[in-house]
């Protein structure tokens, strides 16, 4: 028998609310038996959704009415403030009692992280929670962190998302030394502000780390790394600018492909070309941002996810639960403490 | 009779060198009748390269003997101590002695920046010069800057960017208002670190600076801005991991046009509209950076560049010359000077 798992689901959050959040969440009822969701938002909406839904779905799903919604440009201090009627309060508090394994929000991500912090409070020897993803590469996909949880980072808070994404990568992809890397204007030593090269000083000194030193921008889809850390400024930015240039570049091929009727031809037979192209690219595949350094698993969709994209962001969370992120990052952070404090003896032992 | 102008190259710059340097020379010169080229590099190589240079284009380039070359990844101040006998030296020494109007380089950035600032010195007003970049939009082009000629920028520094930037867009685009944005990890005015913070108040409070606000990552590429602002460090990872990502791309789109016989007949049919989505997205299509806030023209080419990249180089160098870009950005300086002085002046007459 297998295990029963349990997602919360902020079901108001995003842009399209219900329509979107419950349509996924059939989906993925369907094509995960094990899995039981808790719907978190106005009941009327909810039901209204839900009418044709099969019976044999219906049996896994609770509703919980939170008739609030938590607009997606509000101040996260007023969500922590004023939020507790939400459907985003309600689906993380689900976690916090221990009702669910994951919460997945599509809302306000400044909210989530507020509220997750207030409600499920970070992990020991994590200072700030780190937003993380999976970005495709050459060869397969690579994690970046942080993509915007915080405006600055000290160097210490860099190394402890290294250690959280190293953990990551370990626990979902079983890689057994994750590379670490740290984003930075150029690979020599001396490059860098003052924040990045000290934390490069301490990502070298830090026992287990794999650390292999700084990748510049246009690396980061090579796959020469599997983990690449950098403030929550700068990676966010740098996510949504590459979001904004893959659109770009969508965009710019489609209006190629329909210059004539001889390029419209064309265009339909390469259909499967470009259509594997937006598969293995469009980030929306890999739709699903891990708060990570939280007692628990929050999984942030895009605001705009349709419920394909909605439905990724629900399978993360699914991993996430097979593998019990929080508690690998757990044992990730003491296990580096303690080495720490074993290289520290060592290093008073030997008179160093 | 049109304007005689002249243009210093960096011969031995980059990573092909005078290959490359010297046949984009030649193509050039034979495309604009108007251009003289002054080659700073090893009088060897040089005239090697030359060996096959119609007469008519020789009576247009003059060489000289600069034996040196900055290594790709030589600490700039090693290059202002050392660099007195090295092409990318000679180059921009001709731009000071008012022997040519720009210099072109493919090499070591940080070098020509700290060499460029050493020779020609800032504009008044300028603190620190930046690099600035064209990027292609879904209408057209927008200006990037700073791209990585400094780590850290305080607020003040960033304004006198958006001035540079503003006087760019008017000057080489004819742009008569340029709608100048910042860069920032969300569109409202608490978001974003104190640095950023701090610049939207300087910007707003700026007499005759068309600032619209806050743009995140996505919209750096859809034209809702002309010219977009951020600190160099922010620029050249976004910058760069947007060429990581358009060559991750078209890597993908190669690769699956070879899969089979059927898909490479597609790719075949399909080629002129990939070399137009090529043409339309290829960072070396905008080749040639531009040091702004010097008191003279220097262009950075990519150090990658090929001979058709770097003609465009070239061609930007022209642009500008035909501009005359810096004196268009010392103007604009002196008149946000004097404009504040009446802004103060007004202020203090009234009372307030």
């Amino acid at each position: 028998m297998s295990a029963r798992y349990t997602i919360a689901v902020d079901a108001m959050g995003g842009d399209f609310g219900p329509r979107v959040t419950l349509s996924a969440a059939q989906r993925f009822l369907a094509h995960h038996p094990q899995v039981h969701l808790i719907l978190c938002g106005a009941l009327s909406s909810l039901q209204a959704q839900l009418t044709s839904c099969p019976e044999s779905l219906l049996s896994r799903l609770q509703l919980i009415d939170a008739p609030d919604v938590i607009a997606m440009h509000a101040k996260p201090s007023h969500a922590v403030r004023h939020g507790q009627n939400s459907s985003m309060y309600h689906a993380l508090q689900q976690v916090q009692l221990g009702n669910a394994q994951a919460c997945v929000s599509a809302g306000n991500t400044g909210a989530l992280m507020a509220l997750g912090r207030t409600l499920l409070h970070t992990l020991p020897g994590i200072d700030r929670p780190a937003i993380l993803s999976a970005i495709p590469t050459l060869t397969g996909h690579s994690y970046l962190l942080d993509l915007g949880a915080n405006v600055d980072s000290s160097p210490e808070q860099l190394l402890q998302f290294a250690l959280m994404g190293a953990a990551t990568a370990r626990s979902l992809d079983k890689w057994p030394e994750p590379r670490i890397a740290l984003l930075n204007i150029g690979r020599e030593e001396v490059k860098g502000n003052e924040q990045v090269r000290c934390a490069a000083r301490l990502f070298k000194q830090q026992a287990g780390l794999n650390y292999i030193g700084f990748i510049e921008g246009d690396d980061v889809f090579t796959g020469q790394a599997d983990v690449i850390v950098c403030d929550g400024f700068t990676g966010n930015i740098a996510l949504k600018s590459n979001e904004g240039l893959a659109r770009l570049i969508a965009g710019k091929l489609r209006r190629s492909f329909q210059r004539n009727l001889y390029r419209r031809f064309l265009g339909w037979l390469a259909r499967p070309v470009l259509q594997e192209l937006q598969r293995q690219i469009d980030p929306g595949q890999r739709n699903g941002a891990s708060f990570v350094g939280l007692r628990g698993i929050v999984i942030k969709s895009h605001g705009g996810a349709g419920k394909r994209h909605f439905e990724c962001a629900l399978r993360q969370a699914l991993v996430e639960i097979e593998n019990n992120l929080p508690a690998r990052i757990a044992e990730q952070m003491t296990q580096s403490t303690s080495e720490e404090a074993a290289k520290t003896a060592l290093r008073l032992s030997s008179g160093a």
